[in-house]
């Protein structure tokens, strides 16, 4: 693994024993590299002479900050803050505090019965402890792991033979060859991924791979690819195992749409709850669609073989096209959309027993020949038994139908396909919030993507995932058949992108035993994927295939936008050596602001108020919009005045009769500080203040000035309609100039 | 006039001799009274110990208030305030500022751009002298004040007939009964508003009259029917103008709704910009149909008179209803729609030349003969000439088709039609913002309604007034007939309690020359109009009328709970005698809040609060939220710490291992000053962090909180999405606390 090559080595990094896509609570908080804590100290040592000794400030607060002494005889429940952890044991010999639950209650009502909504919901918030991560025996974690791709023999020779039929019977006998190539391809995967496993003990996600072998925009592409193959996972599968429920149950045909984005709903209510698999109970479907395969297959075969094995002959088939080269390529792209999600094994190494990677590969290669011998038996029987796809209920609901019935074996081989297809689409729930977090770590994504939820969920990566899944359900009706065109096509890009990766991998490692085998391995199958990607790219084009490409490429350049912006804010952000954060300096934003590239003023007024910056002079102003001498204004005035600064009060009125009143109420006051009135004929209000502020600021760009904005407060919201809300519209206009502290002085009106 | 009576005693007044709906650009600015005055002086007092000599805070002024000097060799234009009035020949001996349209541009590219789109619409602002209102002569007068009364001859003679043609060939004769008494009643209602002309010479419309004479809840219920009126006469208007068009040209009928919105549209674009009245081209639509009417009225008993005026005997009437009291009092109903519009002249008295009385007097019977004529000629030559109401065009094109065949003179019927019915609808836009000025005046509907824009129009009325008729005509597929059953309740009702006012006003002015007179006539119409009201009520009760008395209900409960609640806040902020708003008493604000009826946190703690109140203790607390130690942190610790009061920094982690790398980072730079750092278990942000301070606010309820917020601010709205907007929430939660100041302290993000 090349550390020199990682996209993420800025940011924070997993420790080395851990899972690559472990949520971790304290992915958002940045961490300081040597530079930035050298220019930390050195801003540390500008403020010494400001607080030569910090214990006078400690002990001028005017509070216990131990907050376990409350003032004798209020009403008030010290309950908020119970628990309290002493930290004294680190380096720092501050106390820490931990919140309970109770802390993180709203104060609102409104809000407080959202959460207790949420609560009886989600359950009570979990700590970061529970987020251990289970090890799961091979025969768990092939169950668990391998929904996703054992499911897929639910569409894929079907897909596969809805495309040869095209052509008519003449068709049906290039099944062989076709299933041939695809069953080799997965072989090769297979035997590709392994080689995986063995590299990235600690889970190789195509992102990962292509990210680290392969630089940050195959990393990119490759992630693209997986997020729209997992939002289509989620659609194919649920398409795919109602279509298998109104097989059985013709008559909720027409509701195909609504039971599938009541499963979306389910699904996205479960994972927001944050169902922690119980491997156990998540095994159960998996196995049950695996006995039913054999049974319906050796049914099949049975039956065949009274016949002699002798194809029963199909009905006629209308040909809908000449058989041609591009009909059987088109047919092996559908065919391939039964090899997704065997990349699942490789990222989930961490989660076997140890030696976790020989685990995992022994997995994977039953995984591969359990497909392998699926696939090849549902495309023998459907031949034997002379099935062909139907818009009416699936290939598999005929072969069950055909071999028994439609007894209880027959509703059995049904639910378990279901049941198998509605964890597919679940596996998706715990892989795409986590590629997303992966980017989120390297800022590629919206940092939002890296917050866990109190129920320890990537809750905006699941609401993402619904949101775009039942957007896609719903545009495509729930039709698996119009759904797959775009599958796969991201899949075999993002497999190409990992194999081709591993191939840079083994290059780089070639002390590595095997490096050569294991080279020639990944190269068969980049190949093998990228012949995929290109076949079913170019022969479904039109058909759907465009739409995932141009997603993809729309995910690329908007993620590489995102990290520039990142990288920009980051870099703004970021504490420079030469660093003036003193206090006394800190006034001078402009300054600062018209030395980086960039920044408006310019330099010569940049420099002016650099050799203006001395301590002794006065540095700061306070600005009091004033609309009227109510309570509201006078107190914002009285708190501007404690600031102990120079104050200017501004009133802003229509007409000059207005601002005559104004000033004799003013005189009546005391005149106590300094006003300015503004007349504004028009009637605008927050334009000419935030102007007049502005040019205050450009006369003197070395005060900071702080507006003291006078606000109501209501209890209700509906109150909020009645006033005119120039507080709001202030703030809103002064944050954008450099500066300017906006404060709100809040007046509460009671109810 | 009963001063005394007056409900807006309190808030601003127009001058003696102001129109009563005249815009007032100061109408927003409270005004103090006496008692008021003295608390202030009495707070000023106050703060006299704390800024002796005020002249020492003028002179610490670090910037030059005049701000004529800007720093040379800056590339900034000091463009922005050039127009300066010197206002010191008032009482007051400061300067004030006069802003030029230039002060008014936003900031923000965004903003200018679609201040620049508006300007182009709306054209440049106005100033306040702009007002003057015009002075019309009465020939100017009529036309202008009489659209609304006499363009209601298009529907109403019509509705009338409607009804009564429910009962067949039977029920015809009955027009002329029910047309006499609706002449009678236009007749008893003239007189009466006679009456109120004379008492109201500065304009009396019925919430004027209402409110004063009778009450706040009666002047309510006849805000709240003018009101509905007034949306209703812009529906019913188009419906009826549009109307005219499609029975002249039939192939226009599907698209009746949206020409009607369209009209809407204009309507709404030309009164937002303001569009002053020149009388003399709306003079032009009511005498060209003033016209039309005696060109059809003539034109049509010329030929009657050619048949001995003997009837035409009508096409066969199938009979829908039997003829009943009921049916006879429908009609009835129907056919005083035929009223609304009348009070118009007495509102706009002071618009008449002098002597305005008089010459309105004069107007009013001028419009009451020529409505009388118009209805009775139009009534008389639709019953000779056998015309009935029809679904596919109106009875005036009927009639016009009948005596013109469709040639020009039918053309120029329709239009004149049209276009007086257009102007009906513009009368609204005058009338309806007005109300909801004067009602907003009286603190009955939200300030923002008295807000008159750049170009000196109330925008917010003009706004609603479209939306809700937009809503209606679209609501009702713009057919006359069906909006007809909820039109001239809402009126009647406002006339009737206008009457009734009347009564009241002579009875207190028995001084006055003919009193006995007046309040007879008034009486009469209070009467009549009594009667209409509650025929009309009853009759169409279940045909739409209940809709218009349940939003009158409605509006007349919001209005006073609006009046409640600006009362209540009123209260709240009002400068009280013994006010202690001085800068050091200023910290308490619970304390205050403690002495009013239902402020939170009780005696105990309030008494508590006030005895430790000393100028000397330390009355404040800065407070920084530190997510991680970044420039934008820094900034704000820095402003922090500029302040010279106490501060403290919190931090907020998800887990004790981040804490303690946090503390380390802390110490690194200087442990400079008093920490607290918090582990949220659960990775809530905000709510532990409002606790605390809630907390810290509960521990010592005599401190001002200052919570300097380190604050991103992006140039782009799409970056927004970046971030978790932590500042923001927390901001919001704590505007609740009292005792707390936010101070946002931005960074800004160059791009």
């Amino acid at each position: 693994m090349s550390q020199d090559k990682q996209p993420g080595a800025d940011g924070p990094q997993a420790g080395s024993g851990d899972y690559a896509g472990t949520p971790r609570p304290d992915a958002m908080m940045p961490t300081l590299d040597e530079g930035q804590l050298a220019a930390l100290r050195e801003i540390g040592r500008e403020w010494d002479q400001l607080t030569a000794d910090p214990q006078v400030w400690r002990q001028a607060l005017p509070v216990d900050p131990a907050l376990g002494e409350y003032p004798k005889d209020s009403d008030f429940r010290p309950a908020r803050f119970t628990k309290v952890v002493d930290l004294s044991g680190r380096d720092g010999q501050l106390p820490a505090i931990e919140t309970t639950s109770a802390a993180e209650t709203p104060l609102r009502p409104g809000a407080r019965f959202g959460q207790a909504m949420r609560r009886l919901l989600e359950g009570a918030p979990l700590d970061a402890s529970a987020l251990a991560v289970e090890r799961m025996r091979k025969l768990v974690a092939l169950p668990v792991l391998s929904a996703d791709a054992l499911s897929s023999v639910a569409y894929g020779p079907e897909a596969m033979l809805a495309i040869l039929v095209l052509a008519g019977a003449a068709g049906l006998p290039y099944s062989l060859p076709v299933g041939g190539a695809i069953m080799f391809m997965m072989l090769a995967v297979g035997v590709s991924y392994r080689q995986t496993i063995r590299a990235y003990p600690q889970g190789g996600g195509s992102y990962i791979v292509a990210s680290e072998e392969l630089g940050r925009i195959p990393g990119l592409i490759a992630a693209a690819g997986l997020l729209i193959d997992y939002i289509l996972t989620v659609a194919v599968s649920i398409a795919s195992g109602v279509a298998a429920i109104t097989s059985a149950f013709g008559s909720l045909q027409p509701d195909t749409v609504w039971i599938g984005v009541g499963v979306i709903i389910v699904l996205l209510a479960g994972n927001m709850r944050g169902v922690r698999q119980a491997a156990t109970v998540f095994a159960v479907p998996t196995y049950a669609f695996i006995a039913a395969m054999a049974i319906l297959i050796i049914a099949g075969l049975v039956h065949a073989g009274g016949r002699g094995f002798h194809p029963v002959p199909v009905r006629h088939l209308a040909v809908v096209q000449a058989l041609s080269v591009l009909l059987v390529l088109r047919a092996f792209a559908s065919g391939s959309t039964a090899m997704t999600g065997i990349e699942a094994i490789s990222n989930a190494v961490p989660s076997f027993q140890p030696v976790e990677w020989r685990n995992a590969r022994i997995t994977l290669s039953w995984m591969i020949t359990l497909l392998i011998a699926m696939f090849a038996g549902v495309l023998a029987i459907a031949r034997l038994s002379g099935v062909v796809p139907e818009a009416s209920q699936t290939m598999l609901s005929q072969l069950a139908h055909l071999n028994f019935g439609d007894g209880a074996v027959y509703i059995y081989i049904q639910a378990a396909t279901a049941a198998v297809l509605l964890m597919a689409a679940n596996t998706s729930y715990n892989d795409f919030p986590r590629v997303l977090f992966l980017m989120a770590r390297d800022r590629q994504a919206p940092r939002s993507f890296l917050h866990i939820g109190d129920r320890l969920t990537f809750r905006n990566g699941i609401l993402l995932l619904s949101a775009a899944a039942a957007a896609i359900y719903i545009g495509f009706a729930g039709k698996t058949g119009r759904l797959l065109p775009l599958y796969a096509v991201g899949v075999f890009l993002a497999f190409t992108l990992s194999q081709t990766g591993m191939m840079m991998h083994w290059r780089h490692y070639r002390e590595q035993p095997h490096w050569r085998r294991s080279l020639a391995f990944n190269a068969t199958g980049a190949v093998m994927t990228g012949i995929v990607f290109v076949v079913a790219g170019v022969t479904k084009f039109t058909s759907g295939a465009w739409v995932s490409i141009v997603l993809i490429g729309a995910i690329v350049v908007i993620c590489l936008r995102i990290h520039r912006y990142y990288d920009m804010a980051g870099q703004q952000l970021a504490l420079g050596p030469g660093e003036a954060t003193t206090p006394a300096a800190q006034s001078t934003p402009t300054a600062r602001r018209a030395a980086t590239p960039g920044a408006e003023g310019g330099g010569a007024l940049g420099l002016e108020a650099r050799t203006a910056e001395k301590p002794a002079q006065i540095h700061a102003l306070t600005v009091v919009p004033v609309m009227a001498l109510d309570r509201a204004s006078i107190r914002a005035l009285a708190y501007a005045a404690s600031l102990g600064q120079p104050a200017l009060a501004l009133h802003i009125s229509p007409t000059t009769e207005e601002a005559g009143l104004f000033l004799g109420y003013w005189q009546a006051w005391g005149d106590h500080l300094p006003l300015e009135v503004i007349v504004s004929p028009h009637r605008a209000v927050v334009a000419p203040l935030v102007n007049y502020i502005q040019t205050l600021h450009r006369q003197r760009p070395d005060l900071t000035l702080t507006v003291a904005v006078p606000e109501l407060v209501d209890r209700h919201w509906w109150h909020r309609t009645l006033y005119e809300h120039i507080a709001e519209r202030l703030q809103r206009a002064l944050r954008n100039l450099p500066g300017v502290v906006v404060t709100s002085v809040p007046f509460q009106l009671a109810d």
